[in-house]
Order: structure tokens, then C-alpha cells, then sequence
């Protein structure tokens, strides 16, 4: 039902859509975890904060886990912050790519527009890195 | 694909969100629905009608088993026409979010934008209610 | 993979499904929260327990929730266990069937094995109650 | 939970899977649709049937349509059910695998299982159509 | 997460929200699969081209399987890329609406969004089409 | 529709289910790629082969994915494959908890079944690797 938008071509635009991503999840997770919340949505929010923490594995390891769980079950606001977080990990383009070329094979062409969308938040993140530095 | 937009701030515009769900779901189920459509499909649809109607289990029950089957399948319409009929029940927000939250615990963390999605149509939801007062 | 086995007709052996059940889920959680046990999981089951404990809704309430979500998710170990758990609560056969309709009608189909699967469950969950009184 | 066992070698024990499947699919339906029976799930039965009637389409196409459906799926009764009916209809076996592959491609490895499961059950009905003759 | 925008009323708008598909598909398979692409991802594409080729099944009885294989697995681009095909095939509304039949009773009314995209997509491409004769 | 039997109890047994899956796989895999198979059914099963090989990531690294992404969609086929993988590469069993707590997280309560499947298979592999020392 949502109405779509071809993509803006310049990179201000671009970083926008990361920036209205990164805004809109800390608004409505704000929302969803102040002034008396549901006590088990508080604790799940916790308990997923908490599984990409450093443990057995690493962090960075979870977080690259995280981006491919979400590529399967096709959730791109899932992907968007798995990505983000994978890109702060310090991840290369090729470690990401052969991620979700994983994601692909297990997943099948299903997954193919998430793997666009998910190509082009890592270029629109890498932009907005260059542009901070 | 979409091109994510940062929510509009006033109550107007956010009230245009549901305005325009509920006015682009009866054009389509218009469109649909007449004009020599499949039968099976039409049956279907009342077939879906139905389902909610009272029955062993009141139909208010069964729109908050809706809720949940959505919230676990992820699919936002669904999640939206299902918690605005929930409004109409008269649910509390404690009682929607005490079912979200099962949604949540179920379908786990892929599920957390989906309900960013719920709790920000519920509250326009009860924005709508009160300025229609 | 599994070799499927024709359903054994006498009473006996068909309550044993529902024991066997019972028994390899006890065992099998025994064995995931003893012993040093990763925290984030022993967490997430206490937090899935919880969900069902009475809140803003009623623990009843929930149960039913429970299993329409594990019915259109199609996981017929979550059926059993929801839909004993609502024996339990005391549900009459033609709620749980309304219930069912509702997760027959939003899966589609594909739900149709699960159906079989849920109803022969009651079946035999209602001959153990009557074996026991 | 269930336990895997090894596929039987002789033909006979093979095709009692198929004979075992169809007799609880009948016992099952049967106690679905008779006695009293919630009239929702009732007509549901029915719209399923029809869907695979004649139609714009002939039902043989629509049968290679509910075996793709129900791979990507990843329903093992469902395909067998519509296996098995692709068979009656007179689909050879490289058409069968034609519209498999697009099933596997579309779904990736994760309908692998689906796919050995499939395979076996079209060997079994081959070797039952032979017996039969 | 997206903002939902009503549709334009306008012939115009709409057959650019096809345009739009096919412009940003097409701008992010080639940025996907040039300058030195994984090289399992490259495979993959050209095996999922592949599957639609005529073969054992004619192509156009494969891209109807794409279309319901997309529809049950809720993946709107899908289903608009194989629609798009489906109408270049030459199938008529009636044996579309008969294929999206299967996949709405196969997998449910959470199908039914994906419906009203998808007859939305074929009033748009049939537009589409007379305003290029 | 599979009737359950209650897990052996003597390693003997125990040992028997990884035996019999590895049997079944390979002859049902042998089954499907040998013989004039369906050529993309082929190319598939090569992609997916390769994709776990050492390249941008190690191959190590990518079983750990291939797990959490079969955990996530729920096949318990594919979660033995990748397990009993991950014990190959030396994951110790702390790693292989974080990384299904992931999946765990991800995915949901819906996951638990699988989960008891994973962490009864993790106990065979261990026991058949102590006694073939």
C-alpha cells in the first residue's frame, strides 16, 4: 500500500533516509519504553540489547548473525540497523557482501529486494561516513 | 524499496496516516469486490468478515486474536485494521499492549518494527478518537 | 525426512503421544536451563512464561492469543502446548474451534495440516481427561 | 521432536508412507467436517477445494500452482497432497522438476528438505502407480 | 516505519510508480552485479533468470508460479516484477485473478494487502499498456 | 501429522538419529543430482556448497550464519546440517550457545522447539565424537 518513491540522486538526500531511520527507531523506542510500559516488553527490549553484547562469541560477530537472520526474515528496518552496526564493527564491503550472499542461498530470490535495499543502505552509509570524516 | 519519511510532527497530518489506510483499503476492496470478480475470492472475503463475527467467542476476542496473528506474521495493514477495530471494541491500551507484548515474546525481535508501527497507530488512533469528540 | 507412522487406534497409545510430549519437553528444558546455561536464554524463557501469567488481560486470554499465534506460524509442538494449556482454562471445544477458524482463515491452507494435527490433540487431550477422572 | 527414522527399503514399506498419509488426511477431514462442525472452517474446506476446479485456468495448472505455493512454503503434507494430485493429472517428471526448481530458486536451500522430501514422495507415487497397473 | 501516502488519482502518477520499479530495479541490479561482485551472488542471479526460461514447463507457466510463489510469501516487488511478466506473457485478467485465487486460499487473508497491490499493479500495467498503443 | 516417539535412551540409539539423517541425506541428495537432474536444481545445490567456503569471511564464520539462519526459519534438517558443521570447524559449546540465544532473540518463543531439536542435537554430535575417540 505504501506508495513508492523513486530515489533521490544526491547524497544529501541519500544520508537522509538513514537519518529519518536512525530518528524515527529512537523516537518510537522511546515511546514504547518510557512512562509505564508493558514490564515484559521492557525486559525483551533489554534481552535483545543484550545478546550482541561480547560473550562467547563477539559482539561483531552477533552483529553480522543479526544481519543475516533479518535478511532471511526479510525485515529491512531489521537489516538497516544490523548493517549500521556491522559498518561501526568496522566490517569490509566484501565481508558484508559474502554475509548476505549467505542470507541469498538460504533465503532464495525472495530475499533479492532486500538485498538491494540493503546494498544501497550500506553505499548510503559508507556516503555519510566519507561526509562526517 | 520505499522511501522512508520522518512521520509529520502535527495531529493533522498524522491523523491523514489512518484517513488515507482506511480510504485506499475500501477503494481496493471496492475494486475487488465488484465488477465480475472470482468468486472464490469474493467468498473469501466473506469468509474473512465472518471470522470475526461473535460467535462461540465473542467477536471482540477474536479481533484481538487477529491483532496477534498479525503482529506474529508481520504485516502492518493487517496489524492496522485489526488494532483500529480493537479501538472500537474498547480495549485499554494496557490490555492492547499486554497482547502485543505476547506478540512479541512469540515472534521475537523481528517482530519490534511492527510494534513501533502499532503503538504509533494507536496513538494516532486516540488522537483521531479524541478530536472527533 | 521423518517417516510417518499411521496413528495407532487404541485410546492407549494415543494418549501416549500427548505423555511423550509432555515428558521430552520437560526433559529437554531441564537439559537448556540447567547447568550453566546461557543467561540471555534461561531470561527469554522466564520472560515466555511470564507473558502468559495474568496482566492486563487474563491468563486465559493469553493461552487463546498463544495459540492462535503458534497455529498461523505452524508449529505444531506450540499447538500442543497452547491448546493443552486452554484445556486446562477450561475453554469448551466449540471456543477453541471459533479460535482455530480465526487462524485457519488468516494462514490460509497451508494451515490445514496444523488444523489436523491440533484437533486430533484435543481429541486425545480430552480422552486423558476423562482416563484421569 | 519426532524421531527420524530411516526410510524403509522394500517398495512395499515405501508406499505405505503415501497409503499412511491419505488414510489420516480422510480420518482427519472427516473429523474436521462432520458433526456439528464450526460452519467457517466448514466453508473454508470448500473454497479450497474449489480453487482447484477449472476455472479461467484448467485445475492442472492450478495443482503446479498449490505445489509451488506449498514448497516455498514449507508445508511436507501439503506437497504431498499436491504432488500427488500432479501426478493424477498426468505431469511427467521432468515438468514436475521444472516447477520445483522454481519453488527451490525462489525459496533458496532452506526448501532442500522440502525438495528430498518431494522427490521421495514422487518416486513413491510412481512406484505405487506401477503396482497399481 | 513508511509514511503511508494515498495513491494518485492521476493516470499519470500512476503508471510512474511502474516506472519507478523498474528504474530503481534496474539501477540496483546493475550496482549489485557490476565491478566486482561476489561471485556466488552473480551466480545466483543468473540462476534465478534461468528458472523462467522455457524448459520442461514453458516459461509463461513459470512466471505464473513466481507470481503465486511471491504472493504467499508476501513480497510485493516480487509480485510486481512477475505480474509485469505475466501481462508481457499474455495472460488474460481472468487467469491472473484465477492464479491469485490459489494464493490468497492457500495462504490466508494476511495474503490480502498483497492483493489489493497486486490488482493495483495490473490496473496500473494495463494502463500502461493502452497508453503506449 | 507425524506421530512422536519418545527419544531413546541409550547412546546406542541416540547415535542412530545423526547416523540415519546423514543416510537419508546423502541418498535422497545422490537421488536429485544424479541422472539428467533438472540442470538449475543442480547449479543450485553447487551455489549452495560453495557459499560456505572460505572466501571474504571464513567458511567457519558462515556455518555459524548458516545455523542462526535455519534456527530463524525454523528446519530442523537444516539446523542438524549446520550444527553438526559447526562442530567440524571446533565451535566450543558456549559459542554454539550464543549464537542460537541469537537466533533465539530474533526469532522468538517459536523457536524453542527447534531449540531443544538443536541442543538434542549438539548432545549426539558430542557423544558420537567420544566414542569414535
Amino acid at each position: 500500500m505504501t506508495f513508492l518513491i523513486p530515489m533521490p540522486s544526491s547524497d544529501t538526500a541519500a544520508a537522509n533516509r538513514l537519518d529519518a531511520f536512525d530518528a524515527y527507531r529512537e523516537r518510537m523506542n522511546e515511546r514504547i519504553l518510557q512512562q509505564g510500559t508493558h514490564r515484559g516488553t521492557k525486559r525483551f527490549f533489554n534481552l535483545d540489547t543484550t545478546a550482541y553484547h561480547d560473550g562467547a562469541l563477539s559482539g561483531d560477530t552477533k552483529e553480522l548473525l543479526g544481519l543475516v537472520a533479518s535478511m532471511v526474515l526479510r525485515c529491512n528496518d531489521c537489516i538497516d540497523y544490523h548493517l549500521l552496526q556491522c559498518v561501526k564493527a568496522g566490517y569490509t564491503d566484501a565481508e558484508l557482501e559474502d554475509a548476505m550472499n549467505v542470507a541469498l542461498v538460504v533465503g532464495g530470490s525472495i530475499v533479492i529486494p532486500h538485498l538491494r535495499h540493503a546494498v544501497e543502505t550500506l553505499d548510503l552509509a559508507r556516503a555519510r561516513e566519507e561526509s562526517t570524516e
